[in-house]
């Protein structure tokens, strides 16, 4: 039978005190809202309706060409108003799963499981056994186990406040039964709502059976509505792809210390050390070492190479045993070949450096060609900006930049070429030449040294 | 009524291990003493006398000028010796609030109610009930929930180890009845020391009421006696710090990672990513995000403005929406307006640098004014110092500085001109400009390429 | 009576999804099989057997040169038959001590224990309380304390499994009864293997005593068996070192934010910041302040200097008040005198400088002697490297390096002498000297500003 899922993403998140809708605020570099869609696309849905409220027009902006329906719901008069919204999209003949926007992490298998029970004509309840269950609707069940009833916490007596099970809010049923529940519920309550989870009661009451199951942990659950939760999540979620990436056989340093927002794919014997940050996706293949506090976005690094400590990478390619860093920065377009090396304190954009190549200090290469076994010394700039043109400085095999140069780009410093050091470079150097471009040293005996002036 | 607080300071702490006093030891980079100091301010105190005794020059040369008055205690005979220091400055009409320089992290509410307990004419008491009591004194109180005694843990009777409040020595009273009691104390115990925590006996004796208060949380009566201690409560202070930041709308990637040792003002919206250390006076306007390991102090983000990973701001004022970093280093007397960039390993000390400027790469910039929309190239270094004088570099709106440029200060760039790449440029540069400095480029075809030499 | 160790190395580990045997993964920057290695060497014993099997090469290369004797196990066939793959090596008159090469933090304290029951004729064993010891062997004990039997989990009774006092297979005894009972040693069990724990059921047979002592931490018979709980005893080593410095007078901004891998000497009164990591061995003078996110390997660092954040340092001796950093980087080689200073991004390499000298911003230092109150500018670079040779630059006491210079090695700069900005030196610079090497400024009114040209 087709899903359809219906995410509430409506509310306001008054205690994110944010000009940014709560379902947004990021999780691991992603907002919450998308963690849900990226779950409930795993069910391959048939329709995933998204139901907007405050600040809606920015929700769906940013979550645009995702394939989603958004339902606006104007006023915000409870959940089973917000799923009543959705449902003149959603057809008889289908499973309807309810999330939420600022319930991010639920695992897709536990959704699978609800929406089988749904196929089966039954109401897939989630629910949660909690240490504390203080002012969350307890779970009564009947003596097969079956869901009878949820009864608010103000509402129990004292042995149903005894019940540490209790409901979710995420739920999954055939849409037939919603279809004719919905328009049955009451805003006749303190709040003046119509809550989702009468629906529940109505199911027990025409012997729908209700099956409840729980996720494998409890922070599958856990709504955000502060940014302590956040970061409590937030933390969990990182602990967990510490545990995943340490079972595959990475060693961290400190798995307290690494963020990983994104996809990281990994080798054998990757080692990372402390306060690594890992963003977009990242490829580290066999053998690669982390130092401390890199970060990394969008690259792939190839076998053996060592990313020394305190280095960023963003959008670059990088070789097998290369050695980068520390206290280097590769930009996105960069492309380092086998065996290279990008030391401390250089930056590179859109270069590509070749086989056993070197930059090793204080440089800048951008908009670069850079071929194999060419040393680029301390200090080297490529002038690679004229305040209106972006030119491509390129340098041959072989070549010996000295210390200190600037290459004015467009120029091509040819295979074997040597620059002298102090070369200011703006004409191209013929293979094997040398080129130096600098002035002459004079050396003064009899000279005014600067005195103290009064200041 | 007004109030005279003592704060005691004169113990040697030496469990520290340390040439510096022990009450100047820093928690969130402030002394201890300074916490109490700063928190007993609160409550306006007619006088604030500071007992010290343990190289009390120290304690009195760092905390000088804040109208405190300095009490010798020359030997170290006992907390109630060390109050009695104090006595002969405080007068008959006033409430006496007993504080402990090594005790940093007391609520100031927590001190208005103690003395306002005194000014009542009771004896005020603050007590902490402990999950596992032994060693402290116990507080045993009379029907009416008054305090009648204190009961060393080594003379407690077995039901009167069961009582788990216990005394923290800070308490409140009406200075005519310390005036009265204070003589009174013995010191025929095993220490030899007059106790302070004696008069709550001569209290009960008396008829004065004892009441006892409880802090909110049990580190605000935390003494430190190691250095395992000040770690631990630097821990949870700056874990309040961050509580307090996230509910008033700040992100923060891990709240473990962060440490605030000032103040620290923020806007809507902010993000701080991890490992993050705010010194001094800090202000974070709306949406200003900080990057990973970025270190600022005494310094003014305006909004929108993005500081990328690994940057080091110290007595900076930023514009709106600039952006800064990654591994920039921003100095005091650093000004940047709205819309500027200053990137990776930059350096800027004494530099104003107008909207929309930018200095990307590799450069220093000291001792320098530079105009709006002003481009400097990579590797440009402002030449400030002549070894006896610092001289200023000014640069008009608009100029391009073309890359691994040396700016002999004083030099003046006028308004819309242009340095040539690798110029060392030691004279005005007029407006519109090109100024070229450097070595005619030669190309030799043969040339002796270095060899090989012994070593 | 002289003491024979036997480590068990022979496992494959096959949990930890690696290339490198599980023993040579590192905990502190050591591999586990050395940190067993170095604390059974603090018995001094006789022989140090260390029994090799998976991957043994790789082991046996990795320790060489330490006077182990490696025993090849062939075949992997339990505890027992490891240990008798030993005794060929070992005599009558010893006493064995069985260790674990995947059990890294026994403290020597307790290996000695246990050898001093074995040299009095009885069986030491190590046990260990455990909160949950559900799937670990049960000690039984005898009315007066001794050992009577090991009951594995699956043959334990209700009642037996209610003891909590486990077996680690780490044990000492006599080798004349070792050298008896293994030969006696059956495979005939689930697993087909020899287990070395019956030899305590023999002991008891035999009469012999089987003492049990247990260790100070349950961390210290901790095996690995995954990356996780590698992770896990790593960060509770690290934990431990940290409070064993803050007890020996350091402050710790974050006793859970340092990493100390090797050996780290400290002063009185050092500070260190967050994130620090140490390596090899470190020596911090008294009042040293090593700032947040430092990286130090192998270095002295002089009283009362400071090294700023973001510091690396490797290979380098500092003297006292100096400053170093942030941004900073010294490789080995680097010799700072007494109150010089190396600033931001600044690289040095094999660089004696010389007392009260500066190099303070965007610099690379390599093959270099620096004579005392030399101010070398930003931007400087020495120019050690012609593509086949390095080469020295001297600078000699008092001279100014101009910002923005080359020094084209080998090349003295004399005593006093000075370099003007933007310089490059290639000859002698005499004493007291001015050295101006650098083209001349023309400034161009008219000329063709660069225009926007098609992409």
């Amino acid at each position: 039978m087709k899903t359809d899922v219906v995410i509430l993403a409506a509310g306001q998140g008054s205690r994110m005190k944010s000009a940014l809708p709560k379902v947004m605020h990021t999780l691991a570099g992603k907002p919450m809202l998308q963690h849900v869609i990226d779950s409930a696309r795993q069910l391959q849905p048939h329709g995933l309706h998204v139901v907007i409220g405050h600040e809606g027009e920015q929700v769906e902006q940013a979550m645009a060409n995702q394939s989603l329906s958004f339902v606006w719901q104007r006023e915000q008069l409870g959940t089973g108003h917000a799923v009543a919204q959705a449902m003149p999209n959603i057809d008889q003949e289908s499973v309807v799963l309810v999330l939420y926007g600022d319930v991010p992490l639920t695992r897709p298998d536990t959704l699978e499981k609800l929406t089988q029970i749904a196929a089966q004509g039954d109401l897939g309840l989630l629910t949660v056994t909690l240490e504390d269950p203080t002012g969350y609707g307890r779970i009564i069940r009947n003596a097969v186990g079956d869901v009878v009833a949820i009864v608010e916490h103000k509402d129990a007596t004292e042995q149903e406040k005894l019940v540490r099970e209790v409901n979710t809010g995420i739920l999954a049923l055939p849409s037939a039964a919603l279809h004719e529940w919905l328009p049955r519920l009451s805003s006749d309550n303190a709040q003046g709502e119509y809550y989702l989870t009468d629906v529940i009661a109505m199911a027990a009451e025409e012997g729908v059976r209700v099956r409840a199951i729980q996720p494998e942990a409890e922070q599958e659950v856990q709504g955000v509505n502060n940014r302590m939760q956040l970061a409590q999540l937030e933390r969990w979620y990182q602990r967990q792809r510490a545990e995943t990436l340490m079972a595959s056989g990475v060693t961290l340093a400190d798995p307290a210390r690494i963020d990983i927002r994104g996809e990281l794919t990994v080798g054998q014997d990757v080692l990372i050390d402390i306060n690594a940050i890992f963003e977009g996706e990242v490829v580290l293949e066999d053998g690669v070492e982390i130092g401390a506090n890199c970060i990394i976005r969008n690259a792939r690094i190839g076998a053996g190479t060592c990313i020394e400590a305190n280095s960023m990478i963003d959008g670059a390619v990088v070789g097998e045993h290369a050695q980068i860093g520390p206290f280097a920065r590769l930009r996105p377009g960069t492309e380092l070949s086998a065996g290279s090396k990008v030391g401390n304190f250089v930056e590179t954009k859109k270069a590509r450096i070749g086989a056993g190549s070197k930059v090793n200090h204080l440089s800048y290469i951008g908009d670069a060609e850079v071929g194999a076994d060419v040393n680029v010394g301390a200090g080297t700039i490529t002038c690679n900006y004229d305040g209106v043109n972006k030119s491509t400085t390129r340098i041959g095999d072989g070549v010996f930049i000295g210390s200190n140069s600037a290459l004015v780009a467009p120029v091509d410093i040819e295979a074997g070429a040597t620059v002298g050091a102090g070369s200011t470079i703006t004409k191209t150097v013929g293979e094997g030449q040398l080129a130096v471009a600098r002035g002459k040293q004079v050396n003064l005996n009899n000279w005014p040294k600067p005195t103290k002036k009064e200041s």
